[in-house]
Formats: structure tokens, C-alpha cells, sequence
């Protein structure tokens, strides 16, 4: 990946609606409903599959995953644009929120959320 | 962004889920669930809101966003890490396709899928 | 809508899934997956829509509507059915609790979810 | 279940919404992101268990997951009264459709979609 490709790639997302005059449609709100509606449409590539099925694709089916999930990004990072998010900070943010919510030495080999622990 | 932001990213979310002995919890499968329950999270925050209101979220909401989207990221990567794609090449790729498919002078402020133009 | 139409319903949906093998595909983990991915379609067929226009769909599109919601009605019963729940008790349950959680001179023309509230 | 349960479900629901003055909120738009929102959460109880996990939930667990399906199933009949869709009938139409598109002989075991088949 090059230097600030996320930075260029929303730059040309942007200009893509722009070009099709289609910032119009790009609510916050409408953008959060696509967004969803490619996660549902990443469930149905897994929902019959076995959790082991779903780790060894063949090539096909993994190109399909991988566009389903370009989706996902397109429209994350129209939405970051939309409402001036800066997208890699917040993950950065959130991981150390999630590192003081779940120490290593007490959630060790749990998947249980913050909030099921006594 | 600093360069290789994303990389770095991934790399600390591998590292975050291994020292927990989170790995045996995310095949492709369970992460793919896992997003779309964010990207239902990231719904609700919009649900009654008008689209003008979802472009004016006061600081607190924002924030709230940003952190949802940032959880959308998160495993976002982390499946991409799971099933080696590169996730802005991906999304190169699927912006070219978009661009065949939908040729601005055809499309202008017309947001129909290409499925649904004669 | 004849006397237990959703039990008739429900047992034609499990008799349609035995005679073609599919129960093993039908753990209620899989058939969240289905549920929510065919909540997505549902999704789709609005995003780009303003409230008014989703309100006023011609014809084709009501129908199509009409069918991605049958089929998360689809869903949800084949789940009930295999976690053995009783949709409509907890319907009236979850309308007892929020008749509860939302007092009508409180929350009158306010869609705040209770937390928000001070 | 009594006869018309649901029919009766939908009343009440319609009711609650507007003793709150909510049905200025509840266009088929955002109805249908507060029900993805929910299929999102029903999600969430699952993404982390195994396929038979998920078929043995211990008493308190199965009583949230079927808080959610209810709050699913409240927002599929407010949809369906605001759209004027029957619901049971249009389930028992896509069971027609799927019986043709599914021949039983055909897709024994088989969990592709009709689109899959060659």
C-alpha cells in the first residue's frame, strides 16, 4: 500500500459522486444504510458456511468477499468525509479504549463483552 | 494519516487479538457477524433522524459515530488480515468497475442500481 | 389472516427445510446471519429514498418490498422454531416493557431511546 | 396463540406509536434501519459462539435473544401497516416461489443459492 492511499482513495470517491452529481443522496444517514446493507450482503457469502468453510475460500468466492468488502470501505469512507471523521484516529482511539476495557490477563481465551464479566 | 497508517493498524489489532487468545474466535465467519452488528449499531444512530439532522450531529453524537465507525474498521481489517485481501486494492478495483458501470453522463443525479436502467 | 396462521406458516417452513436436507444448515447462529442479511436487501431497496418516497413505492417495488420482508418473517419463525420461542408472547412481553420504559406524557413526539434521557 | 394474534399485535403497536406521537417518525425508511438495527443485536448474541452453542442457550440468554426477535418482529408490522402489506400472505407467496426455484430432488443438502447452480 502506498503512502496515504486511504487519504487518496476517498479524495477519488468523492470526485466519482461528484461527477454523477450524487452527493445529493449522501446523507449521513443514507450512507449509513448502505453501508449496512453491504455487511448483510457480506453474511450471505458465510451464513451457510461452517466457521472452517468460511477461513478456506477458493478463488472465487474470495474475490467476491474481497469486492463485497471494498463496499464496506467505499462507504466508510464516504461517511468519514460526509461528517469530517478522521477514520484511522478513531480505530486508534478505540483500540485503547478497548485495551483498559479488556485486559490481556483477565479476558484471556473469553469472548464475553465488557459488560457480561461479574 | 502518517504513511502506512492502515498496515500498522492491522498489525496492532493482530497483536491485540492474540495476546487475548481472541484469534480461535475469528474466522471469517464470526467477523463478518461481528461487522454487521457495528454497521446496526452505526443504524441506530441515524434511524429517527432526518437526513439534514444526520449532517449536523452535535460533538457528542459525532464522537459516538466516529467510534462505531472506527468499530466497523476494526473488523473490517481484521477480516481482511484473516483472509490475506488487500483491502484498498480491492477498493481501487471496485471503483473501476463502478466507473464502467456507471457512466456519469448516464447517471447523473439518477441514483438507480445499473440493474434497474433499461 | 385465518385462526393460527403464523403456527401453519411456521410448520409449512420446517416441513420445506426437512424435505430438502437443510435443517443442518438451520442452527440459530446461521439463521441470524440470514435474518440480518435479508434486513440489508430490505435496506437497499430504501437508502437512496427520501421518507416520503419510501413512504409512496409504486407498485413493482411494494411487491419486492413485500417479499424481503416475508422472507425475514421467514427467518424469524424458522429460529423460533428451532429455539423454541413463542414470537407473539414476546412481542406482547417487549410491548409491555417499552409501554413501561416510554411513558406516554414523557417521551410525546420525543424518539430519544430511553437512556438518552436525563 | 389466539386466533389473529398478529393482526391484534399490530393494532396495539400502531397505538403505542401514536399515543407517543411517533408515526411522524416511523416512515417505511427509517422503520426499516431501526429493524436491521435490531437484527444487528440479535447478531451480536451469536457472532462469538459456535453453531451448536448457539442451538444450547442458557435461560437468561434465550429470554434476551428473544426480546430481540420481538423487537424484529414489532418493527416488520409497523412496516407492514404503514406499506398496507400482508404479511403472512407474502410469506406464503416467497414459500410458493422458493418450492419452484427449490425443487426438494434437486438441492437435497445442498445450501447454494438458485443463482449458484450451474
Amino acid at each position: 500500500m502506498p503512502p496515504d492511499s486511504l487519504d487518496d482513495l476517498s479524495n477519488r470517491l468523492l470526485a466519482f459522486a461528484r461527477e454523477r452529481d450524487w452527493e445529493q443522496f449522501h446523507s449521513p444517514k443514507n450512507l449509513s444504510m448502505a453501508l449496512a446493507g453491504e455487511a448483510g450482503e457480506l453474511l450471505e457469502h458465510f451464513q451457510w458456511l461452517s466457521e472452517a468453510q468460511s477461513a478456506a475460500l477458493d478463488a472465487g468466492k474470495k474475490d467476491a468477499v474481497a469486492l463485497e468488502m471494498a463496499d464496506i470501505l467505499i462507504y466508510l469512507l464516504r461517511l468519514a468525509e460526509r461528517l469530517d471523521i478522521d477514520l484511522v484516529d478513531a480505530a486508534n482511539r478505540k483500540l485503547a479504549i478497548n485495551s483498559t476495557r479488556y485486559p490481556a490477563e483477565r479476558v484471556r481465551g473469553d469472548a464475553r463483552r465488557a459488560d457480561e464479566y461479574d
